[in-house]
């Protein structure tokens, strides 16, 4: 077992607290080096990204009466491991992800499924997430994060950036192909567009504002759709595209329900939609039966990616291709954080600096 | 050209009537060989499957007032051809599929998706189909039968077959996985049941009643639900996999649109459901976004197979490995069997031979 | 850390010893549960096939002066463990297979190449293997044995098994397609037989004499062809495909280097020759560039499994779809096996019984 | 059939002469448009590119006595049409490949595998090719040249850019991954590297001197290795690579038997080697079968592309994102430019201006 001198007894953490009162910054106990269970380590946090779904965990949190510390994109450094098996170290710069730890023994985890474990444990539900400053984690789920590349940039990719990553995987494209980006100018969105990018497609932004459309434009959209200033927006996007066809390809990460309604009417024939963004109070993707078959059109459903892919989300980024546009606010301002997000007022990511 | 001498200048044909009177046995006059357009052949058609959609298609001569003569899987002999550069001959047996003709220089052509070519002709609508005794058909879609295939047990193959082969094909399972048949005591679903056990796939099939039990199990069904004596459909096709988590894959044949409802809740996490059936009236599929992106599920359209996949279709059935159980009625029976197929009282194909 | 009473502190093991004398039976301690590190197990094992690689690892301890218990095809009981986070107990049935551990860390194991691992470590190389009754292994790579599947069977399953099945998976042929098995009389040739057969592959089997030839047949080869009973071996196995264009896919199991040799030939353009067997002293693959290039054909090297291939090989074996022809032999004649497998005397599998 | 009026009677064509002399230029009829045979167009060429291959398709007139207009890379525009099935008409800009018609029936045509019908006619060998000013064509292969794109630059993608594209999409690999690119100096090289940095991958041009290291930069190499500099193209090759483990992907394009033979050394675990390249006096790959298994790696052959395949490599051409560095010479340097190709004193590609 490895540790460093200077770590604390108590540290701040962000504890759930009430509906009312969100997420409440608290003195609490740094667990020590000599603690740390087998295949566990502790992480000293920088940075952990703000995202859409820390409102949904932290609403567990009051649901089930079971307080815990939400967060789940963190980046930061080991300070102590009990893992003599694993290749980490103390020092090692590493991120956090949504999922904390898995069995690595079920079909799904063998297949690199990782979010389908039954045992899946979640940051932020079955352990205490990343709005800390001393967090204990499984070293079989820790992320590398590539020399290089500064803690602040990797922190959203841990969720925002895997997440994305592995849905415009999943559209199957090859380079050239039109894909369609519902929420493009949010914080998943302007992700899934760089990597759409990144993999040679050319790209349909869809969101709506000015500022969103400047973002998108800088980001390398090759066609903008504002959603609101379009009455048909199936004929919109299918006009985007080079014959009119539609896009082979589409990837919603919008938190809007509508978003989820138009995308099966627009995609090509033969085209696939990749539904990964979950709109609060819930969506339903309707199929027209007759179109689907005679169309050959296809839809899958995408999660956050699985340690490959959280790898390789992190290289990308780190090779200077694909950047994450970041603000920096200070730990307490979490909770104006989440309602600032609830309301649509965030483009990009917001990344706390825990320290500050 | 090539040609044999003895061919009738009329023949017996179904012309579309009226919705009353359905399909109307008349004479008609044959086309002759000399009246052949380049890339036509004219086909002695022996029999004709009769197919689910030859209603809609009846339907659609009413509509537009356009009368045909429909039917879209038939199976015969070539008497005269006009294509120099084809290596098709007089005498060869050759099948006719619901797609009559494509333009071959298309991006979905080019890519093995015949069925979305914009300039597409259907057998029955833009051309006359194959409940007549001479068929004028084009060239480049005939399909060659197999030696020692004979053209009653072929002729179901070239709609009913190729579309259930291509349709289990895209699960993309691998031998061993379970996968639901919905219909499977059906026309189409019975094909692909025994498409399912020629790749090696555990199968469930789902229909109802002792008669399409019994034929299932014939035909080598894994495990059987009966829709009707199940509560909670979802649960029982669960419960029918080795581990209660759900089949690999599923190929909905049926048609009622209820079968569509429930797929994508029984299907396992990173599951396929593959659409092909098309109920009466239309039928929607609602997929749950929380459910399909968190399970990582997936849907398919998937519609006739192309030239390629109605040649291994037809080898396969020519192997002896997959039969089609038909029942051969004379051609002056078709409304008739038009109106059993409408009241679900057909099990397997019915087979017209049009020459008694 | 669970355990069970009636461990002994010693026990007997095949311990490899010198050049002349192979491996010699000695009585060894048994590792106690209380010295087991964590992420380790003790096995009791009941069955160990041998393998035609055993001789060659035996010849690593000779080079190395290395003293090793060799064997990595085996089958027991877990009698204790030390690791809370698996799932497995005390008491379940697994297998040891030639992969004792890998890094899981790495790019090659987190996409399911376990064998490409740079910190693997090998059964009879860097633990002692499975020649012995009590084996101590890695939780990270036993493989649990299905319910019903008696260890005698499964041994073999472990190495000969897994490697097949990855092997013929990886030609991607499709069911109907034509597949050649150069060895498939042998060890592991008649388990990638019976495996290609359970894809619903038509086979060749391909090999000499007259009881390898009734093997095949007996295990559903669709095609046989004795290669000293050949003049021209690519012309046979081409003739005897359907249309004589050459199988779609070859899985070379066999320990001749000949074997090698023409397999790029009579491969079908566009085929796939899969490279598993390791010929003693070594063997090229020679390929004409013309020809690769110009009939489009491919090669692949293939490896043992991964984890999750082991458990489907198991489950197909527990199924009674694929069973490896036995022979179980007492412990004590490891020596004359490994003869026998040299002067190519054994057909099928050589199982030992550890505690007779 | 459509024509336009002023199709002269006779045109200049290089007509294979003797292996002295080469192709000489000759006046010679051109067919007349009521000669063209069904599924037949005549093409007045404006530009065709000049191949390595002309001078081995030049060899084959010679040998078999049968003198032919040998090219293959063909551009120009439709001046006559005989098909009423096409959508082709007087007018389009389309391009002459090497492919000059298939049979379109067959397993391999219905495939997308043109390059290996039985009944395949090539330019230059069974037809005249693109060495003249008015060249009958099949309309069944011709290739629709995109708007905007001028027809001298869109020559050598014919031939040189559908192969070189199809050969990079054979590598299978993934936005981001390292490929090796032997010959990336040459005129399939500089196009192969060009679609794999429009594919997202990382290149390492191979090949030598101050020239192509320039001419490899411009385009956009991530690194270069010279062949002549380098004591060992094995270890040079990996240490391009991020991680020194080599490229996941190599496609070898250069006309030098050596660039085949350390291939299969240098390429990654688990990576693909593509041959594409016909070495004058053939070549051989030697793979090791120890290496290849242990290793799992794969070697494939690839051919022309097929005519999607053609359609694709010009639109990216037509999007601006690759460019083929073409030299313009007039019509009598055909043989000069032969003689240049051989001596290896041309970067890039020649194109004639047939009519200057």
């Amino acid at each position: 077992m490895g540790s460093i001198s200077e770590i604390p007894k108590t540290q701040r953490v962000a504890m759930s607290d009430t509906p009312e009162t969100g997420a409440k910054i608290i003195e609490h106990p740094v667990v020590q080096p000599e603690n740390l269970k087998p295949g566990e380590a502790l992480v000293r946090l920088a940075y952990s990204g703000v995202c859409h779904s820390d409102t949904q965990l932290l609403g567990l949190c009051f649901t089930l009466n079971d307080p815990k510390v939400v967060g789940h994109e963190g980046a930061g450094e080991i300070v102590a491991i009990n893992d003599p098996l694993s290749k980490l170290k103390v020092g090692d710069k590493v991120g956090i992800k949504f999922i904390a730890d898995t069995c690595n023994q079920c079909e799904f985890c063998l297949d690199g499924h990782d979010m389908l474990c039954a045992h899946m444990k979640w940051s932020g539900r079955h352990v205490d997430g990343t709005f800390q400053q001393y967090a204990v984690s499984y070293t079989s789920q820790l992320t590398p994060i590539p020399e290089g590349l500064d803690l602040a940039h990797a922190a959203p990719i841990l969720c925002a950036g895997v997440t994305t990553y592995k849905a415009v995987k999943e559209m199957g494209c090859k380079a050239g192909d039109w894909v369609a980006l519902p929420g493009a100018g949010g914080g998943l969105g302007c992700l899934a567009l760089q990597y759409a990018k990144y993999m040679g497609y050319r790209t349909i932004a869809v969101d709506t504002g000015a500022d969103k459309k400047a973002l998108c434009e800088t980001l390398g959209a090759d066609a903008w759709v504002d959603f609101k200033q379009t009455d048909d927006i199936v004929k919109a996007i299918k006009a985007a595209t080079t014959d009119g066809l539609g896009p082979q390809g589409a990837v919603i990460t919008s938190p809007r329900p509508e978003a989820y309604e138009t995308a099966m009417q627009y995609i090509r024939p033969t085209g696939t939609v990749v539904a990964v963004g979950l709109p609060h109070g819930g969506a339903k993707i309707h199929c027209d039966v007759r179109d689907t078959v005679m169309l050959k059109k296809k839809l899958k459903g995408s999660n956050v990616g699985n340690r490959k892919e959280a790898i390789e989300a992190l290289q990308i980024v780190a090779s200077g291709k694909v950047t994450c546009p970041i603000e920096i606010r200070p730990f307490d301002q979490l909770n104006q954080t989440l309602d600032d997000l609830k309301a649509g007022k965030i483009s990009g990511r917001v990344v706390l600096d825990l320290h500050k």
